[in-house]
């Protein structure tokens, strides 16, 4: 009696127990499991119906949407309202059909949640009142605590509802650029102070990273705990060192973020990181690279079993459609070479990018046939 | 008589005639001739007494005899003024004792002077008021005539002469870069506006950059008529790029600036450039090489018959000083790797640079042996 025993399951699943003992169900076949997202199969080195496709800083300016509902409010407030994450994170989901959405924040929030006075400045970019530059000021950074961030998790839990089989990717700065804003005060081209600590004095600069690694550590688990199915780390401007520093100054604190949430798919993605890719792969499934070298070129150089995500040129987009096609198969070509590809631009989405140019550009990966 | 013939030959010099016809002198060794300085050597490939050392914005605001003269006089106007370009070029040398004094110029010179309306504004950069994003604009680019920049030629040939024995480092900012502050209208982060152009129209870029190059090296050539013992090209933007672009849009039109100024070595010079090396080298005699990749990996992506330039973090030089010294041995035996290495700085000297600490460098490095 098959209906019974499946009207038993579901009756157990509900919580009503069934009136009366039933005979053992015939065996049969199991219901087919749910397929997994492309974004995800091709995170753990599967090659999807379709290549995966979204964009790092879809949710953002390109979308009027977005700024209609920014008008107003700071990013800092924005990122720490649960209905402006929600509503900004789906923005690009509805519109686009992206893969994967992506966690409205900033690298700065876990920042500022532990008690940093910082804010960010429309053209600049954050600015931290008391730049930390000495051991004392190191010590004062306190760890991230989960009730520290309540807006997160209850954001990323209302978005993993509201996604559906969508999967959301968890968001976090890693400490080199996180070191490099606290150290700096605020952005900055040559990252002179941030290099000049690391240099000169080796001990705090590796308790700075060490406290940063533990604050982003906690700020995604936060994020994976309730829900989140991929995390990113983004180290914006480690593209400024070469190997051998960033192996001795950096690679171990970002290791330790990516190895404290192993338990779903980890991104780990720099700019100009041509020759750091084999270092920024350890720890990490999936290699996020810019558009300077092929994805070919960067399997090679990360080696066998990591996925590659990248790599189209975001200023590409700017150009006509023809040319725009022609580089994308090149990209989806050339990332065949790796052990899963996850399709995404070199870099963010730039704010004067037409929208209906990256809806077209989702549908034409998706239109990819598998090989 | 061998001193009779010593004494004829000392007299001649000193332009006494001798008193009688003298029989037809011994053959004898030559004089030496003087040793050639160990820039041009290193440049040339040779191993000089020492390694040779210079420093990328050596003549400027680290310096406070160089705050100094410039008070009061904008970017432009110095370097329009041969008696300011002379005093500026020459300071470094009084200074530190380098192996070669620059040019004190900017890459936007040239297009000033065949009269792009722009400024270099302090703490911006340059700043074109009409910025060229079509063919029309392209079009009223004109060629460099000799005496568009009669200036240059001045302080070039006083240089020349008061330097001596010092090679002077002729200047130029490189088709890519220029191009660059042309259609952006001012420095940028993405170069959007520039690859939008380059990627949508191409017969466009390539009359651009095709123009941009005839105007370099014709400025350029100037320096070289006038004395300048060797030349660099910047391309301070081009790692932005890669190297199948490079290849594609940018490397016909840096090629022909060089190979219009072959007579003297010519470094060629871009930051974030590890994987555009290869192609940089085609043309030139001296690779310049930022920190991202030590010498002796430069030297093999380059391939044998070229000097290398470089290469030591400029942002170092805000350590404390044996960090410095340790990372300068460093550099200098990576070098050896390749044939020729002129040490420098990885880009130019940061403007907060105790200058001292140069000093105390460029002493360091005189007291390598020779291998």
């Amino acid at each position: 009696m098959p209906e019974a025993g499946s009207a038993c399951r579901r009756g157990s699943i509900l919580g009503v127990p069934p009136p009366d003992p039933l005979p053992e169900p015939l065996p049969e076949p199991l219901p087919e499991p749910l397929p997994e997202p492309p974004f995800l199969a091709a995170c753990r080195g599967g090659r999807p119906e379709h290549p995966p496709v979204w964009f790092m800083r879809q949710a953002g300016r390109s979308l009027p949407e977005y700024r209609r509902v920014r008008e107003g409010t700071g990013m800092l407030e924005a990122c720490a309202r649960p209905d402006l994450v929600v509503e900004i994170t789906l923005q690009p989901v509805r519109r686009h059909g992206v893969d994967a959405a992506i966690l409205f924040s900033d690298i700065v929030v876990p920042l500022k949640a532990v008690g940093v006075d910082l804010d960010i400045v429309a053209g600049v970019g954050p600015v931290v009142a008391s730049p930390v530059r000495d051991r004392a000021a190191v010590d004062r950074l306190r760890v991230l605590e989960d009730d520290d961030v309540p807006f997160i998790g209850d954001a990323v839990a209302e978005l993993v509802e509201r996604l559906g089989p969508t999967p959301l990717i968890g968001f976090a700065g890693a400490p080199f650029t996180l070191a490099s804003y606290l150290v700096e005060g605020g952005p900055s081209k040559d990252h002179a102070r941030t290099k000049a600590l690391m240099y000169g004095d080796e001990a705090t600069w590796h308790a700075l990273m060490g406290r940063l690694a533990e604050i982003t550590a906690a700020f995604l688990r936060v994020q994976v705990a309730a829900g989140a199915g991929a995390v990113q780390l983004f180290d914006s401007w480690v593209g400024t060192l070469s190997a051998a520093d960033y192996a001795r100054y950096v690679q171990p604190h970002s290791r330790a973020v990516l190895d404290a949430v192993g338990s779903v798919p980890r991104i780990h993605f720099g700019v100009g990181t041509g020759d750091l890719l084999h270092l920024m792969a350890e720890g990490a499934d999936v290699v996020g690279v810019d558009w300077r070298i092929p994805l070919d070129e960067a399997a090679r150089r990360i080696g066998p079993g990591r996925a590659v995500q990248g790599n189209l040129d975001p200023a590409l987009l700017l150009a006509p459609w023809e040319v725009i096609a022609e580089r994308t198969r090149q990209v989806l070509a050339a990332g065949r070479a790796a052990s899963g590809h996850v399709f995404n631009l070199g870099h963010g989405v730039l704010p004067q990018t037409d929208p209906d140019v990256l809806t077209r550009l989702v549908d034409v990966v998706h239109q990819v046939e598998p090989e």
